[in-house]
């Protein structure tokens, strides 16, 4: 029978993730990935499991396995906004919802406010996780430009006079893919112009607890609540196969939030959200956070090391206080895709940063480094081949370019 | 600011789901609630959690807890695939996705086929959760007619004949809220209409295993495997707040299944899936269905015997052979609106029927009343008590149409 002409408009705009299909080809054995975005297994508080599942039986019995309210377990949304009051975040267990993982939260948004060509303003380059949510709701994408420091205010108020968007999406701290963090006098810059605008923005805020130096900053949902819907995890702090995210939005969103979500999935796995409640509220992610920290830095440490040794001149990348990520940018014009197919070859693969982008064609010269699920020796050897690779392929460009001018000038 | 004019033109169409309205009203103390549609929580194998999260634990590691594949744990497709047999479906593991809860399943069917204005036939009284997933894709409802054996394939044939649906959503056995179940001629007459008119049928089956008499019937998905969505859950057989369903479809539908599913959640929690599997691999779930059965069957035998007791002669209900729900209907013309109130005043709750019709105005004179959830004492008093309260309602309504009969003629 005819499937295609069952097919929704929305659902042929849907993709497969480029990076998904790069993570397939890479898992083969020998690879050393730094492709991956994913939280090293030794970060999980294995230890804990069965201590914090007959905590849950005891404790909350067989209504950790029953239905649920939508909004999200009581126990895990106290423990959330307690929780929160040291990102300077002060909220109600009912100003909290919990989503099924941050994945959960940015289609949530998606699905309530944007309609088919509804503006919404990324950075470049953005989280592929949120275009992939959005998409199928069939957004246009409004550039927001950046720099070191991650957006420029500058950018976002242009934006903002020129365009009606439904609301602006950033991942302020520690960013996917580029590591970049706003410092704080741009959090407050941008909060004065989403008040003066009465602009909506998704602050997106998975990496922040990962700080291996300095100190914290403030959220933008601090600086401005009405204006911030504000969205976390504990993907990264205890375990992402347990799909908890949540989720603190202004009332009159929140309401359409928990309407979308009974339709979605009626509510997030209570026995997860009831296990989360416990460790948080038990004092164990107050223990363990700093074994995963500890276990990151000398990671990110040793892949800093090795880049200032191993790469070429040409390339320059950040040098985040945390989260998982590394971003590196060759000169312009080079184009890393040889380096890739050549990478793959000799066994390290990453994430060229091209897919990052929302408009093809950008971001050619830069690739994503992640450096959690490695050890430092593994990490340094990765970065000593890629190093050797780019140094290659910056030659074989430079050559090629001068064949290419010398073959013009010899017409 | 304003958050309305920010709104998607879908999310205005969502509303709070009436039942879910009346569950908040009648979960208070003392009330007797025949409105919910929850297992009981003694059906839940609470005393094997912690010996599957043993196995669990021993048996993944930190697997069971890491990021994993969209369409699902590969251990539990491949326990399904096992289980699947029994219902005479015969597929591969591959060709089976896990969702997160059947609403999950729901949703995402609806997000990648229904298109505004895409029509979708649907019994009269169908599943509420349903249309709730669905409503925010901005469908038109196509009426399929009902009797006492479900969906008329004469109604089925005449809506595919008539209108370009994109598919037909149908609880054929142990349907909710009605209880019927559709007879194996009437099945095989709907899997040829299908298969004429290459028509696709999403089959909703969450509540087959719950059989307390007779014997199974096969399932629309195996007499017309290239036509049917087939989906159930471990909700009713396992837990529900571990939110595992799952789908078979045909493999291009599923193929945009896992795209949608990428966008919305990643994938369902790996923790869950991996006790889903254990629980179905280790023998456990052969263990205790048949536990679950021996509780709700003498509840479901308790209910009909009072209701034979105690409702007045004018209505009459379904018997079904499973499932967690019965269905009541008063004589044509009576609106049991009054007698809800009343039943409320007297602390026994029902969900009033005419809320599980996509167009207004029908069922009014019906009810859905659950027996799951409390022993067959607690059941039988209920009923007594519906029974006066409908009694006394009907009493009233024939009185003011006489008075009214009275008033016309002495005009």
């Amino acid at each position: 029978m005819d499937y295609e002409s069952l097919l929704a408009d929305r659902t042929t705009g849907m993709s497969a993730s480029a990076i998904r299909e790069i993570l397939k080809v890479v898992s083969q054995p020998g690879m050393i990935s730094l492709a991956g975005g994913i939280p090293a297994p030794q970060s999980f508080p294995m230890d804990l499991i069965e201590e914090l599942t007959a905590v849950v039986l005891k404790k909350y019995g067989a209504l950790a396995f029953q239905y649920d309210l939508t909004e999200g377990f009581l126990p895990l949304r106290s423990a959330l906004a307690e929780y929160l009051k040291q990102k300077g975040i002060f909220l109600t267990r009912e100003e909290i919802i919990i989503s099924s993982g941050s994945q959960g939260g940015l289609d949530a948004i998606g699905k309530i406010l944007i309609g088919k060509g509804s503006k919404v303003a990324v950075e470049a380059p953005t989280y592929l996780g949120a275009l992939q949510a959005f998409n199928p709701y069939q957004p246009e994408y409004v550039r927001l430009e950046t720099d070191d420091d991650g957006v420029m205010p500058e950018s976002l108020e242009e934006v903002l006079r020129c365009h009606k968007v439904k609301f602006i999406y950033l991942v302020p701290t520690f960013q996917n893919p580029t590591g970049r963090t706003l410092p704080l006098a741009r959090r407050v810059q941008i909060a004065e112009i989403l008040q003066r605008h009465g602009a909506l923005l998704f602050e997106d805020d998975p990496y922040s607890d990962l700080r291996y130096q300095g100190t914290q900053i403030p959220t933008i949902k601090s600086l401005a609540p009405d204006n911030v819907i504000y969205a976390g995890t504990l993907s990264k702090i205890f375990a992402p196969g347990l799909r908890i995210g949540y989720l603190a939005a202004p009332a009159p969103i929140q309401r359409w939030l928990v309407l979308s979500k009974q339709g979605v999935d009626l509510h997030t796995s209570t026995f997860n959200q009831a296990l989360a409640a416990e460790y948080l509220n038990g004092g164990y992610l107050k223990e363990h956070l700093p074994k995963i920290i500890d276990l990151y830095r000398p990671r990110q440490q040793a892949m800093l090391a090795a880049l200032d040794r191993y790469f070429p001149k040409q390339f320059r990348w950040t040098r985040p206080q945390g989260g998982m990520f590394l971003w590196a940018e060759g000169p312009e014009g080079f184009d890393l895709d040889q380096a890739y197919q050549e990478a793959i070859r000799r066994n390290v693969a990453f994430v060229p940063g091209r897919y990052f982008y929302s408009h093809v064609g950008e971001g050619l010269a830069t690739m994503r480094l992640n450096f959690t699920m490695f050890d430092e020796t593994v990490l340094t050897k990765a970065i000593k081949i890629l190093g050797e690779v780019l140094a290659e392929q910056l030659a074989a460009q430079a050559g090629a370019a001068t064949r290419e001018k010398l073959k013009i000038a010899g017409r």
